[in-house]
């Protein structure tokens, strides 16, 4: 059954980045990247499971600030921070007030660009995943707007092992919510803990 | 070898504490407290080693807050939350501005009330504990503070899996801190997280 996942990697004190998001330090300031860099990159055989259900979903729905940075008008030369070969391999939802015609990259992402809000960009991320699942992809500001509205099945946090004191927090916002604990595991450079939203 | 623990049930959002506490509710208002009871009294098998580290240590520290309500001069009526044994058994450093003579219950625990700050505080419960490991029981503010100061060897966190949306939050002004996580479980009613600050 299709579902709807989000995965995010978070501080240990709930921080998805930290302050001073710009266009070279996309994570903000602090130390936030390099701890979620080391989870991926460093000991990619340990976190194998979790890194291959990031990019499972046959379909994304991100926020403006995660698909670029600015506001106002779109820049046209801008396509996404991932090169030519974004690694979601499928279709993308941006979030946006501002109308762009879809962006075709290679090796099957193709960015759409929805001015109709949420919900409509989770229906049409959910007609092209099919049976697949969609993933919520970030930053939190989208997801806190999909856990507020009751949206998503499966909250797959990845919590690195750093306080960093300031910056956008994910969970906030969203009321008071209960939730089922799914899975835990964890190891040196991070801890999986993937929660289902109850309604 | 003797070191500092801390064992905090957080929600989910690191909340130690809804809003609003008073006598009648000492986690505040929301479902933090029905969340803790329940891993703590409904499954007690699953979570038997947690619930046993808690009450291993030799000595405690804990703030004004945690031990009764109200501010300024003791009550001297008021013996703890905790009726006539409380379930330390051992001896407990209650960090105050007001002296006050210690107090001797039932089962081994003595309130000794300290007004030295929280480092003379540590100190008289390191003496205390001897080869034990001594426990900084809370509140968040008292568990922050100890954070801060970097005398915390070992940070327990049990997460119930609630959002509060607000009350007091553990790791708040405790700066920029990594850490090294030690252990991870958990099962449908809570997940266990333990940590070591890296000095």
């Amino acid at each position: 059954m299709s579902k709807v996942t989000s995965d995010m990697a978070i501080s240990l004190d709930g921080f998805a980045a930290g302050p001073n998001q710009s266009l070279e330090l996309p994570f903000g300031e602090g130390v936030l990247h390099a701890a979620v860099s080391r989870w991926m990159f460093e000991q990619p055989e340990a976190n194998a499971e979790q890194i291959a259900a990031i990019t499972a979903a046959k379909a994304y729905v991100m926020g403006r600030n995660m698909f670029g940075p600015g506001r106002g008008e779109w820049d046209l030369e801008w396509t996404g921070w991932w090169g030519d070969d974004p690694p979601y391999h499928a279709p993308v939802f941006v979030l946006t007030h501002h109308p762009r015609a879809a962006l075709e990259m290679q090796g099957g992402t193709t960015f759409h660009f929805v001015t109709e809000g949420i919900e409509a960009a989770l229906a049409r991320a959910r007609e092209a995943a099919g049976d697949g699942d969609v993933s919520i992809a970030g930053g939190a500001a989208t997801v806190n707007q999909y856990l507020a509205a009751g949206l998503i099945d499966e909250l797959r946090l990845h919590i690195v092992p750093v306080v960093l004191g300031e910056g956008e927090r994910l969970l906030e916002g969203v009321g008071r919510l209960e939730l089922e604990p799914l899975e835990v595991s964890g190891n040196a450079l991070v801890t999986h803990a993937a929660y289902r939203p109850i309604r």
